[in-house]
């Protein structure tokens, strides 16, 4: 009902990091394009069949080194539910081979349709007797603006089932400041208000390293908001994404993390899932080279951090 | 590129209503239920076939009366890919019988990202050449709180294909005033904040009725800030949840509408769908019940406004 399982993997492998899947179909390999492609033609089917052959060669070669993967639910949900379906066996094969899965899906609603996608994503539904889990993440981003209704259905299934939540509080994008900094009468801008509600959110769910099960989404891109959301939200747990191709540098991403080097995942996927194009290596070594770029990514990011 | 489409079926229909389809399992008849349960037993695969056949049922019935369906994400998402496909089926089968289509995903993201889902829901997808409408609908619900990055991709394709967008403003939940209403430096609350972005995202597909293809979400469950809304935001089209079951009451609603009765579009969901269970008429009556409740919807709305 916390973070524990997550941070204990990150411990572990002593990388604080997550690889994001947003497997647009220009990133995979032509070869594996054309497996699939000469099966059923230029069809959404085909390109998610492409897109989970892609992932599992890259969960293959990094299950051992980085602790959790992060699909982003957008990629899938363009190939309809053909992706869906690449989604649902991805979060399986990378939980098969010991990863954490956060499910990247900045999901919003209220009362029952919450409950609904909370279902969805991290918790079970009941049909007829039969408890299945639809999607089976570990953990799942969320869009907060509506408040706490939006929040208690995840709340419950957080503590009943061990998941967590990651909120989002400022985004890595250059226009977030438009709503999210905007400063409240009271002098605090938007975001640090939305920080404010995750710490209480997640009150009584702090686990042994005093991080609770509610997580927020905090930028790269804004090295000191980190700074200073890492001091006002104690037992918030960061998902950072923003590193490398949006620009948002190791350093700067010191602040986000506490004495321990714990209290941050950083995230990054293009310069993971694409590393081949850069190295310009031969395309059917794209799973090492990915591999290679997570090494590349750990060791840039922990020379900042205490992680022991 | 504006909400004229959806407008002129509002007119044709003297109706401002939208049913949201959010088929939980248990509004479905036990009837329909054991159809497809005995073939597959209690499984998603199952509950997404029964699904689908109630909505059939129930566009069967209220094609004819009712502007728009609006399908809940949720309420599919639930029984994984299979409650996608499903929800692909229901938004052919509602087009297919003349229905304007709102998807409510309350999708956010940002940049290539928010792109495929915008791509995915509204849009089109290119695969090798060919090009695919994955969902298919024609308007989508989204929350705003990443701020324009998030909002740009989908006018693109508001403007390319003539969709729209309902962005969340004020919504009807209880605790939507924790961050909605709270006041800016400047006294504006952050929901007034949210709704001039949208006027200002839409400035430039403002259609013949005058209202342009970035709606907001507005709750009839606050009546007064539907009337300050309208005259705050002219141009920016409402969809209206809360009516009924949430206990937003008509008479409350008129202040969402302009003079000419037009700007809002008012959801019912569970009201129609269950209307079977509240007459307690036979379970195979259940479309014909929905179809009453619908008439009923329609007649206690309009005597308060000015739809000619």
């Amino acid at each position: 009902m916390s973070f524990d399982k997550l941070i204990e993997r990150i411990i572990e492998l002593k990388n604080p990091t997550v690889v994001g899947l947003d497997p647009k179909l220009e990133y995979v390999p032509a070869y594996i394009q054309r497996r699939y492609m000469d099966d059923d033609g230029g069809t959404l089917k085909a390109s998610a069949k492409a897109i989970f052959a892609f992932n599992q060669a890259i969960i293959d070669e990094i299950h051992d080194i980085v602790p959790a993967i992060k699909p982003q639910a957008a990629y899938y949900e363009m190939y309809g539910h053909y992706g869906i379906k690449a989604l649902e066996k991805t979060i399986r094969y990378a939980k098969l081979n010991g990863m954490y899965v956060i499910t990247d899906a900045k999901r919003n609603d209220i009362g029952a349709t919450m409950e609904a996608y909370t279902n969805a994503h991290i918790g079970t539904v009941n049909i007829c007797g039969n408890e299945i889990e639809p999607f089976g993440a570990d953990a799942l981003t969320v869009n907060g603006y509506l408040g706490t209704d939006g929040i208690s259905p995840l709340l419950k299934v957080c503590k009943e089932r061990d998941r967590g939540i990651f909120v989002l509080v400022k985004t890595s994008n250059p226009s977030s400041g438009e709503l999210q900094d905007l400063k409240l009468a009271d002098g605090t801008p938007v975001y640090a208000k939305m920080g404010d509600m995750c710490e209480k959110w997640g009150a009584d769910t702090v686990g042994k390293y005093g991080y609770s099960a509610v997580g927020a989404v905090v930028g790269a891109t804004y090295p000191e908001m980190l700074t200073e959301l890492r001091k006002r939200l104690p037992h918030t747990m960061f998902l950072v994404p923003g590193y490398g191709a949006q620009g948002g540098g190791a350093e700067g991403l010191k602040g986000g993390f506490d004495e321990n080097g714990l209290g941050a995942i950083v995230n990054s996927s293009r310069a993971v899932m694409c590393a081949y194009k850069k190295e310009g290596c031969d395309e059917r070594d794209f799973a090492k080279a990915a591999r290679r770029e997570a090494l590349r990514m750990r060791d840039d990011i922990t020379q900042y951090i205490n992680l022991k």
